[in-house]
Parts: structure tokens; C-alpha cells; sequence
């Protein structure tokens, strides 16, 4: 845990004093003492330190000196077909550390159905795992996740307003795909990435009439853990060169 | 496993009896049939397919067509501070599912001494991770992988000769680098990835006399075994895009 997240109605003034797992673990992991400076941050707000003014057994009282701005919004939507609970655990993790706007886990031809009744995904589950990755990250803008169990009213009717509002390149992976990421020369992306066994015809058809250009990460069969991060890492990095090297004029 | 993966002196003729777990994997997970058709690899060595001739219980008879070429050798060779174990053993099936020349597993200033005696370090139980890895990635040429308990030597006697073989770009990451990634306009890099909490001054330094230029992925923090295949995939775009893109002359 590399931030403290905490909600603004848990300040009072510049004080905050935690009695839950966020105290245990400043005094069991972080060990720290009266007197210590820790980053802390206020949920989709600003971040800074807090020091910490006493602390008991379970309880930690702050003085909160919130002066710095989270980093900037992500540049990646994440359009993912929903892959198994225990994987999605740790992708969820990975996916807000490295940045997302927003996740959509949508189904898709070779989704397992019984993935969407799971307690992570029907329960909100999920909501703990985002949280990690922020506090991985040192982030505190909560990324927007939304589940779709029906993959033609997602493309067909979801997704394009998305599209039109938010703008930027359309990029879903799939081995028949280019070499070069689709990128678009925009500063914003939607990525989308398939289950195990991939994306079947007819759902890369409907990308297609989405505005959705192919890329191959190439011959090298992925997991799907592996290539959340991969491909979140490559098609950043598209976006950051499309920003540094404009077109010709 | 999207590969069966056999030693040579495994094969006789063309024909292949499984015994051991690789026979009830293709039972009981693939849950083939006679006739069925798997891709079988041999290790370093070429790929093809195996038609399943007869089964019994345990026991797999396959008549091999070894026809295809494993993909091309990674261009990526890494250097890993050691990892804590169990981030240990999911890190190593990524990068060999990305594709790794050869594994640099390193001491650094805040590596944990005691991650050198673990079994899967120090008796060679890093093994069957790579074999996992090729199985996924469908590839054949299993990486090298060395041990190295001392930084100094390993950065200032044992690297050099290796980077003047081998040649490449050499990128260490690190929050103080360039937003670039250093490729060096090569087809070939050395990776090198720190521990958690990163290397200490004294580190970087080394890497930079050792001819590394430094990378920094961005403010945000991110575990090692989301960094390494976030690394390895923009480190191989950006060698694809130096291949693709020579410098004008």
C-alpha cells in the first residue's frame, strides 16, 4: 500500500483518525511511529501527507497536508471480455495501476456464463480491486467499471455514444490483426482484449463497424493477465508518441 | 498448455509415447480423443502436430508431423533484481510467454537476502516455470536463466563481455529516466528491472558507467510483475519500430 485512501467526509478540518484496516495496517505493516509522514489521499481528490499526531491499538489520528494534485486521467478505456474470477482479481489490480478510465467487462462467445453470477463480478466484488491498484499507483481518481452481459446491445447501442463522446483511437486485439497499433494520432484510446481462445468472427466484424482497427500483438499465445498489462503498456506508449510527434503540416 | 513440449531422445521415428503428466493432462484437461490432432513441440527444436494413434489410461501414443519453425529468438535478453518467490515464479512464465533470450536474476540493495536460498532459486525450481511459459507461448527455445548474489561482480565482470557479444540497446528503468526508451536503434535490448522500491543511487550508476541508458515508465508505482511485462512490451515496440522505421540517411 503505497497510499492511504481516504474519504472526504472522513476529515474533519485537517484531522482524520482511522479505526479500521487502514490503521492496522500503518502500525502491523508499515510500523510506523507517532511523528511519521505517510501519503495520503482523499478519493477522487487531492493527495498529500498525513502525519501522524498518536496512534493505539486500532486507531491512527492524522494531520493531513492534502497540497498535491493525482496524476493525470488515464488515456485508456478497457473494453475486456470478462475472463475468470480468480484472474480478473489480479487484472483489475494491474489494469488501475498502469491507469483506466473506465473498464467494461462484457461477454463474448467464449466467456464462461457462470463468470457473471461470481461475487466478485454480480456482488461488487470488484469494487476492493480497484482500490488496490490505486493504492498501488498512488492514485486516487477510481476508474468507472461497468458490466455488460450482452455483447450485441454493448456494441450496437452501449458503446458507440461512448465513442462519440469520448473520442480518441479504437484498437482490439486479435491475432488475424497489423503489426502497428491503430492509435488514431489521438491522446485517448478504447482498447479491447478477448477471453482465452479469443474473439470469434462475428465479434470482430462488429468492432470493425465500431470504428475498432486490428492489431496483433503477434505469434505468442498470451494469457489474458499478461496481456492487460502488455498491451495497456504498448498502446500508452502509441498514444505518448502520437502526443510528442505530431503529423507534418 | 497450448503446447506439448518433448525431448528429443523422447521421439522415436515419428512416433512419441507420453507417460507422465503430459498423458493425463491430455486426458483429463484437453479431454482428446484417438485421432485427435495437438501441437507438440521439441524442446529447442522444431513444431508440428501430434495425432493421438491409441490411449490408455496414463498413456499417450502420438505419430509426430514436426513441419514448422519455433518463432524467431527474442530480441529481449532481462535483468531482474530477484523477485520475492511466489511474484517470482509468475513473472518468469510472462516473460518467457513474451519472449526472453536470457533471465539475469540479480542481488540489489533492497533484494531480500533470503530470496537466494528459497528452493525455487537455489534448487533449480525455476525450471518447470519456463517450460510453462513455452507451453503458453507455443515456442520451443527455452531461455537461459542465471543466478548472480553479487551485484558488483555480476554488473562490472560478468555483464560487459555479454553486452559486447551480444550487442542491443541497454535500458534500466527507473522514476529519474527519460520518457523514451533508450533502444538504441537496434533489433536487440537488455532490460534491466529493479526491486520493490527500486535500485538505490549507487545502482543506477553502475548501469549508466555499463553503457544503460535510463527509462522512466511514468509517476505511477507499479509491482514488479505488472512493471515486467509492461517493460518487455514497450521495449520490444519500440526495437519493431527501429527495424521498421531506419533513421534516414
Amino acid at each position: 500500500m503505497n497510499l492511504i485512501i481516504v474519504q472526504p467526509q472522513e476529515i474533519s478540518g485537517n484531522e482524520l483518525v482511522l479505526t479500521d484496516q487502514r490503521a492496522r495496517h500503518i502500525h502491523k505493516v508499515l510500523r510506523c511511529q507517532p511523528g511519521d509522514n505517510l501519503r495520503v489521499g482523499v478519493l477522487n481528490g487531492p493527495m498529500g501527507t498525513g502525519r501522524i499526531m498518536s496512534m493505539a491499538l486500532g486507531r491512527v489520528h492524522l494531520r493531513l497536508r492534502l497540497d498535491t494534485a493525482p496524476p493525470p486521467p488515464p488515456a485508456l478505456d478497457l473494453i475486456l471480455a470478462l475472463p475468470r474470477p480468480v484472474m480478473l482479481k489480479r487484472i483489475l489490480v494491474q489494469a488501475v495501476t498502469l491507469g483506466v478510465n473506465h473498464i467494461y467487462l462484457i461477454n463474448a462467445n467464449r466467456v464462461e456464463k457462470s463468470f457473471f453470477s461470481s461475487a466478485l463480478v454480480a456482488e461488487g466484488g470488484w469494487r476492493e480491486f480497484l482500490f488496490k491498484g490505486l493504492e498501488q499507483a498512488v492514485d486516487t481518481r477510481i476508474p468507472g467499471l461497468s458490466i455488460h452481459q450482452r455483447f450485441r446491445p454493448f456494441i450496437e447501442d452501449i458503446l458507440p455514444p461512448v465513442l462519440a463522446r469520448r473520442g480518441g483511437g479504437r484498437i482490439v486485439a486479435h491475432p488475424d490483426g497489423g503489426a502497428v497499433i491503430p492509435a488514431g494520432g489521438g491522446s485517448r484510446a478504447f482498447l479491447a482484449i478477448g477471453p482465452e481462445g479469443g474473439w470469434v468472427d462475428f465479434e470482430i466484424e462488429k468492432f470493425q463497424a465500431a470504428g475498432f482497427g486490428v492489431f496483433s500483438p503477434g505469434p505468442r499465445i498470451m494469457r489474458v493477465d499478461t496481456a492487460v498489462p502488455a498491451l495497456m503498456a504498448q498502446v500508452n506508449m502509441a498514444l505518448a508518441q502520437a502526443v510528442r510527434q505530431p503529423e507534418c503540416v
